[in-house]
This record gives structure tokens, sequence and C-alpha cells, in this order.
């Protein structure tokens, strides 16, 4: 989304969980990892500072506003965990056979529990997630994007967990009345499509 | 702070609980409310967004970027309830005779239960606000302020909710090895020591 924003060509690469082989020369073992010329840039936040930097001309990602970071973290440390709980079994679900037993093993290690246990009962477990939302909530009522008139990397972010949902869970995390729904709905069409067309469900 | 911020000469008047008559002039029952020659200003956030207008030439508040917005929702949502759940006997022991059984009745019915119930274990209760720190935590140990490398509203924001903390208990909230802590320190000192000079704890 951060690339789309900027207005570069870009080709994305599948890769499995286990294939850290294929990422190795980033000196590093996560996704995303961009190559750009000679460069290579891992992290997202890395990669939007690079591009930010290298490409000044198009429109900005509104990196400067130091609250940025916060918003995250936020998503990082808040968002993130509590959709993991509820989805955590639909991601294992549609992994290819090489990643799952890799991801099982790694997941259940960090929660000290299993998959099948970590999501029983997320439907009670909804109206936290929903309260948690509620200071993105009350932003959106005020006005269009979580980065004010136009998007910035804090909406990209935030919407990145959504979309993440989005792609691997037919599970119904939103209410389509939900002010975040439209937003997220707003996000999936802009830049021709390029979230809406990933595959996913239609949640 | 706000008011400091744009280097504004301004007198404070105190205000009880119970003195709903004496702002009844500003179409409204809440503090802060500002009087600026023939404006009259209320809430925080309507008064920053006029003095920011009103006085362009000085620092700015920063209120233009967009996350401004989820910072002030995530203090009031998120932080406030958090800290009166810790400290809303201790602000009822500090208020005078006059108010204070207008603040237990009110307060009372909100939670549901006694003042005195709302803090039982209080220090057990520790470790969520410590949690629920954390995006901001991860923030300062990034940059200087919330707003990046000069303080903004989003700084004086989640501040207020520790000067409150501070002028109404001695209860420890931030241990001094908090980066929190370290940031609330310099928010206290700066413009004059402002927020330092207030009557309240030393903690």
């Amino acid at each position: 989304m951060a690339l789309a924003h900027k207005g570069l060509d870009f080709e994305c690469l599948p890769w499995h969980f286990t294939e850290k082989d294929k990422i190795k020369f980033s000196g590093q073992e996560k996704v995303p990892v961009l190559i750009d010329g000679s460069n290579t840039i891992s992290d997202s936040w890395e990669i939007s500072k690079y591009i930010e930097k290298a490409y000044p001309e198009s429109p900005s990602l509104k990196l400067d506003n130091g609250e940025v970071l916060f918003i995250k973290f936020w998503t990082e440390t808040v968002l993130h965990p509590e959709i993991l709980q509820l989805l955590v079994l639909d991601i294992y679900n549609n992994l290819s056979t090489q990643d799952q037993s890799y991801f099982r093993e790694s997941r259940e290690k960090r929660f000290g529990k299993t998959l099948e246990q970590v999501v029983a009962n997320r439907q009670k477990r909804l109206p936290r997630i929903t309260k948690l939302l509620t200071p993105l909530r009350s932003t959106l009522s005020k006005q269009e994007y979580l980065s004010g008139e136009t998007p910035g990397y804090s909406d990209y972010i935030v919407f990145g967990a959504f979309q993440w949902a989005r792609c691997t869970s037919g599970f119904l995390i939103l209410n389509a009345d939900d002010i975040i729904y439209k937003w997220r709905d707003k996000m999936l069409n802009m830049h021709q499509k390029l979230a809406l067309n990933a595959l996913g469900y239609d949640v």
C-alpha cells in the first residue's frame, strides 16, 4: 500500500514461512523485504522511511508526524495480538502443508496452549476488540483518515491488520455499520483496488 | 500547557466541581473554559484549535497531524478510565467538603459501586496500566516526544493525565526507571516549570 501510495511500480513475490533461506540475503528472517535496485531494506517501517527519502517528489506518507510511531506500536502491541488470538487457527488452516507444522509449533510455544484452545469461544471475545478499537472509531467519526484528510502510513499500518485478517479468515471482526468498516472499504478500493484484489475472504 | 507553549500570558482561576453557575456563560458545564477578549471557548481540544488559529505566529501545537485525534481519544477512553479507577478515592479525599458529596454520588452511580470498592486492591491492578502504556513507552524510546523532536498537543493531552494523577494522589503509577517517567519529568520542567509548580504530590 505504501509503494502504491508513492506511485511506484513493484512486483510481489509469494513467500512461505519456512523459506528463511530465500530472504537470507536481507540479513534477517522476516518479511517484508524490499529490493530496489542495489538496495535491500527489511521491516515495513524502515521500507517506508526509505521510499519516502528515495522518492520525495511523490505523495508523502506523512512519517514526520511524531504520533505515527505511536499508531505503529499500538497496532503491533494492541491490535495484532488481539486479532491473532481470534484467527490463529484460520491462519494455520490456510497455510501450505510445509508451513503448518512450523507455524503450529512456534505459535503454540508462544501462547502456551494449542491453537484450538486459543480460539475457543472467540465469538465471546469480540466485544474486547470492539472496545479496543474505540480510539480508531472516534477518530474516523471526525475525519476521513487516521492521518487526516488524506491517507498516510498510519492508515496503512492499521489497515494492514484488517487486511491480514481478511486474507486469512472469513471470521467477521467488524460490523458493516461500524465506521471502521466504511474506512476499511475505502482502503480496500484505493490504488486501483490493490487490497480488494488480493486473495481473501469476502468479509 | 498549550497556552504556555504558544507563549501566551494567562491567569488561572480556581474552580469547584459544584460551581456550575460560574461557567454558565460558556453555554455548558465543564472545564476548561478560556476567555480571550470577547471570545469564550470551552473544551481543551477546541481551545487549542482556537489559539492555534488566533496566534499563528507562535510555535505550533501540531494539531494538523491527523493522528493527534487518535491520541486524544486514546487518552480519554483508555488512559483516563484506568487512572480514575486507581485514584478516584484519593481525588475524593482531596476535594473540598462542598464538592465531596456531589463527586461521590455522581461517580458511584457511574461505577455502580462505592469509591472504596473501586480502588480496592489497586496495587494489583498496576500491571494493567503498565501494559496499556506500551505504545507510549515504545514511542518515547525512539523519539524525544510523542509529537516528534518537539512537544505538541499530543504530548500535552497525555501528560495532562499524569499531571491530574500527580495533583490528586501520592499513589505511584510510574516507576522512576520507566522512560515515560523521564518524559513526564521533561514535561514537568518545561515552560518555566509550570506543571512542576502546580500543587501536587512528589511522585
